[in-house]
């Protein structure tokens, strides 16, 4: 995991994320060597958006206020849309969308476990910082997928996300009890190495594992700095 | 509550309910007369959706298969477009959401913990079983709004619901484990009376306290005829 001692400092303004920001800023990398099977990828797509919808959803239940549940309601929506639409290019190939999904499905839960986060701050700061991260992963390993399925695929997941919702609750709960800020910023950086190693198991690996890693790198570092910025927009120090 | 003893026996042929059967048997009755106001109504609706997707999002992430997890997305999706329907409703009127919604916070989530479930089924059937009933509840209600507003509102929440997904899972489970069947049937009835109470506490109370109640009876007699053919379809007895 050598991208983990790459990361560089960089100093950008606080501000939400837009999607075209982390993507067009730095050279495109190819990931399309290191791309699954269509179906493989759909499998684990799908899987996980409906993991991030379930980390949302019990965000939502133990929410401290109506107004923060309604809020990050429109977060939980999206994720789920994202996996009803994975799920349904799933069923356009004839085959299950539980079957497909089935071999993610133990890594993705122990992630899952793992992430989990001491209390409703730490649970909501994982929903912002790895649905952050593996959204715009997904969205740059789409791009490898074949011509067809890659547009129809980034129709799915290159859309609206939640976050700007998720980092204004998470915004104002610091606002509201600055001793958060600490447990926060050190919470978000634990949560970087489980989210690059579950994005890496998206990808297949080839007979050359350094070049796989070399070819790797770039985008974990563009996810890096991108993840810099969200943890900036809360005050934090990624 | 009178009209707990007044549950008629019908028998009718188990199938998966369309919604134009339950209200179309019977003779429309009129609950204008106890329909809140809209803020008021639009508060406790959207809550109550909100509420039902919570259930669903549980059940959803202790669901003991992917296929599960899966089949029950469609549901959980369903009520939260309702839940943001009735948000987006609210907003209209430029009011907060949070603070319309508060209100009926404290009676729901009471609801909501004592109607939790014991298991996974339980929980499964509570969203089966409350859900079918409440959802047809506020569509009657919803009637008795001023008209521009009871059309926007019909709209909203007289659409889909994952019914039949919940009852397809729900039958599947009982088939594997026969031994379900008596334990969630008498879940099942169990749960009747809290929905009641909390479908009663939507609606205003008039000075005249026997006359509501027999404005009432007549709808909660149709909502429970309902239930039993749920409960039918499941092959369970209500």
């Amino acid at each position: 995991m050598n991208w983990l001692g790459r990361r560089r400092p960089r100093v950008v303004a606080p501000r939400i994320r837009s999607r075209s920001t982390t993507t067009d800023s730095t050279t495109k990398v190819d990931l399309a060597d290191l791309t699954p099977e269509l179906d493989v990828f759909l499998g684990k797509a799908a899987y996980l958006e409906l993991t991030l919808f379930e980390n949302l959803g019990r965000v939502i239940a133990n929410a401290p206020s109506t107004a923060a549940k309604s809020s990050l309601s429109r977060a939980a929506s999206l994720s789920l849309e994202k996996h009803r639409g994975l799920a349904a290019e799933i069923e356009r190939s004839g085959t299950s969308v539980a079957a497909v999904m089935e071999p993610a499905r133990a890594s993705i839960d122990r992630f899952q476990r793992v992430t989990q986060g001491a209390d409703w701050f730490e649970s909501l700061v994982t929903c912002y910082v790895t649905a952050g991260f593996l959204e715009d992963f997904l969205v740059r390993v789409a791009e490898g997928l074949p011509r067809d399925a890659a547009a129809r695929v980034s129709a799915i997941l290159d859309t609206e996300t939640g976050e700007s919702d998720l980092a204004r609750e998470l915004a104002a709960a610091i606002q509201a009890n600055p001793r958060l800020a600490s447990r926060l910023a050190l919470w978000g950086r634990r949560l970087v190495g489980d989210t690059m190693l579950i994005a890496r198991s998206m990808l297949t690996q080839s007979a050359n594992h350094v070049s796989d890693e070399a070819r790797i790198e770039p985008v974990f570092t563009e996810l890096i700095a991108a993840h810099t910025r969200r943890m900036d927009a809360l005050g934090l120090t990624a």
